[in-house]
């Protein structure tokens, strides 16, 4: 089964996929809250101007506006393509009612004009976790926020979800090397290294001398900064042994050996330094994340996020924080829709138990059964036509249902199990399915295992 | 608290009434599916061209458009305005994939550009069932639909949402009716009638004369029967009282009375037979309903939806729907928000316990607690400061989370409970607060009693 979309990026599931994309999102926010995140839900829509990067509104957003509004609209809108920047004018608007650090959740769609390609959608779902300070946020929150990812993930890994490795930097650390080896376009040096794994170390030395003024020696040390990758904070040696010097450096270096070193206390090996990580997006500060999907790391990263200090402000007050996004879309690429999928549901509709009806005339007689069933907690169904027995267990069968049942009104009730052919008799207010059976259950495929 | 949204008409909830949010969309999603209905979620925008009515675009809707695209879109888009047309899409387009009767659900916001108003939003959430057959769609899922509407909202009376009275009217009633009295522009009659609450019956017949060229006579029989409302089938006598005599009005009548006989079988009282219910919709074919929050009927209709016969098709096929829209956003207009908010959270965050922080180099072993209380399924928090205890306290009691938790690393642990000040040693690998406490509850409010 493809994903169902004739829309090129935009993609939507048939019903059992649903259930797996359903049940990816529960287990996400189960964990989120259990780490103490509130749920909160902004509007698909900001003003043009607050989606801007640099002031410069960036070619890859959507614009919104009501078809035949009489000229110019005074107040343009966009659809978000993050929910940071939502959350950062939901903090700033609301900072009055809201108590700081302030720890939420978010699960939304966000949409982005690119070329659609594998893993990248126009439309996909992101969730989010952020914890916002007010005018600080304390350093253990940059911990914090990849050990609540490793933990959702982990929760994954009960459906057949592969593990995760979250790759870790910080953008002082980068701009420290940079300024300490004599570069001052930062951003410029950002985004060529944030390059390296699409375009390979030897481009990215073009691009530094092309787009950063870099010259040969410059270039050979960001290369050798951008290849260091280490799971505990030895890393910091080998960049200590390239010779740069420079506080800002040592600031991130610091910064960075501590997140390692607190995580992997925690979740030994959970979390990486890998100094190529750049991340695209200018708002980030401090620490900077992406994900690996273990065995799939072509499709990017499934996790990514920063710490941002100035991203909401008022004329009073600065909110700094802390986040990361989970790519609920781009992990569904590979978890469903194809043939290579990962999971797959049990059944492609909540029903537990099908209510066969002998006659139309006596339809009631069904209604009232599955009736009492629901009001036990019991997902049923009646079928849709008094059709022959046989039909209404092949409607049953091609939806995954497992059980059958039957009323005459006269001889009482039986219940068939239609994958064992077992049929008994039945009370419409005892008879419960196996706790497996009454919910569908999303589990790995053998392309997964 | 007001809702957190300067941009008007795209309502924001602060984290606790999201509680409340999230809760009633809980209970509607598991009524849903007690049911047999399949979750799906379409993507946000649809071709324009599908979201034409009659071939003409309603300057209600959004457009979309990627910011810079170079010249026209070839499929220019718009931001769907119900959640009917996207899935009679999905389904045309999936129609090989899917079983039918295709039973689904959705919940997801729709936009529409109308002035915002009370209980009318730009940006408002959808909670809705259909059923759509191939070829055709017995008469007995009109019957469904509102019954599940009506479990749905029992389940919310269970929170403190008021009770709702379901309306129904039948199309083919009053084009028949319309037809038997020599009225040929069945559209325009419809278009007046509907407005009928709105304007009163003094105007009504006015529009009926400039609308759709009603006399004096036909105007009187119109208003006559907009008049007629009954909870039994009774009502289709008042209707042949009037003399007017058409097949297709027979036919409406039949189907009306069938609906309401079959309803208060299971359900007595729950639906309503109402003549003055048209719906703006022009898909509609057959039953209409509209649902009254009893106490708040100021709002409008909090639960729409009808029959419709033509909406999907494919050049071989035709998909007949019946379904209803619950208007999630609507109903939080009343129930949360202002200060005659009907339901309220018990806490504003999903935290029963916040471990505090002794001195900030132990901070570990809060974190441990936490670990240890989380793996046992129970929310946790750290203090995110190592602040005087009574600072500490203080930060839970603001967020309604009720129970501290004291480590100092030697004599062990103690937990407190904030509201009553009784203070216990509790192990964090047993110790579990009651179940009331485990996460936020959803209260009805003195107001709403």
């Amino acid at each position: 089964m493809a994903p169902a979309a004739k829309l090129s990026g935009f993609p939507e599931w048939l019903p059992a996929d649903r259930i797996v994309e359903e049940r990816v999102i529960d287990l996400l926010k189960h964990t989120f809250e259990l780490n103490g995140f509130a749920a909160i839900h902004t509007r698909a829509v900001e003003p043009l101007s607050a989606l801007a990067k640099d002031g410069e509104i960036d070619k890859e957003i959507f614009a919104v506006r009501r078809l035949h509004a009489e000229g110019d609209e005074k107040n343009p809108l966009g659809l978000h393509f993050d929910l940071t920047v939502p959350t950062a004018r939901y903090v700033t608007e609301n900072a009055g009612r809201l108590d700081f650090p302030f720890k939420r959740y978010q699960i939304q769609p966000v949409w982005r004009g690119e070329r659609p390609q594998d893993g990248r959608y126009r439309e996909f779902i992101q969730a989010d976790i952020d914890v916002i300070g007010e005018d600080s946020l304390a350093e253990h929150f940059e911990v914090e926020i990849p050990l609540v990812i490793v933990q959702a993930f982990e929760a994954l890994r009960s459906l057949g979800v592969p593990p995760v490795r979250i790759l870790a930097n910080n953008r002082k650390l980068l701009e420290g090397f940079a300024r300490g080896i004599g570069l001052d376009d930062i951003a410029a040096v950002l985004r060529c290294i944030d390059k390296y794994d699409k375009v390979g170390p030897a481009r990215v030395a073009e691009l530094l001398a092309e787009e950063a003024g870099a010259d040969a020696q410059q270039q050979r040390l960001c290369l050798a900064l951008a290849a260091i990758e280490a799971d505990t904070s030895a890393f910091a040696d080998e960049v200590r042994a390239l010779g740069v010097s420079d506080p800002l450096l040592d600031e991130g270096l610091d910064a960075l050996a501590r997140l390692l070193d607190s995580a992997n206390r925690i979740s030994p090996g959970s979390v990486v330094a890998q100094l190529k990580i750049a991340r695209g997006l200018d708002y980030y500060t401090g620490t900077v994340y992406e994900t690996q999907l273990v065995g799939h790391e072509s499709i990017g990263s499934v996790a990514s996020g920063g710490r941002y200090d100035a991203l909401a402000k008022t004329d009073k007050r600065v909110y700094p924080g802390v986040g990361m996004s989970v790519g609920v879309s781009r992990l569904m690429s590979r978890l469903a829709g194809s043939e290579h999928r990962l999971l797959a549901a049990t059944r492609s509709v909540p029903t537990a138990v099908l209510i066969a009806v002998t006659d139309e005339a006596h339809r009631v007689r069904a209604d009232d059964v599955a009736y009492a069933l629901r009001t036990r907690g019991i997902p049923a169904d009646v079928a849709p036509q008094a059709a022959k027995f046989g039909k209404q267990i092949k409607y049953a069968d091609r939806r995954g249902i497992p059980f059958v049942w039957f009323t005459d009104g006269e001889t009482g009730h039986e219940v068939k199990d239609i994958r064992s052919g077992e049929q008994v008799g039945a009370d419409p207010e005892l008879w419960a399915p196996p706790a497996a059976d009454l919910w569908p259950r999303v589990v790995g495929t053998a392309e997964g295992a």
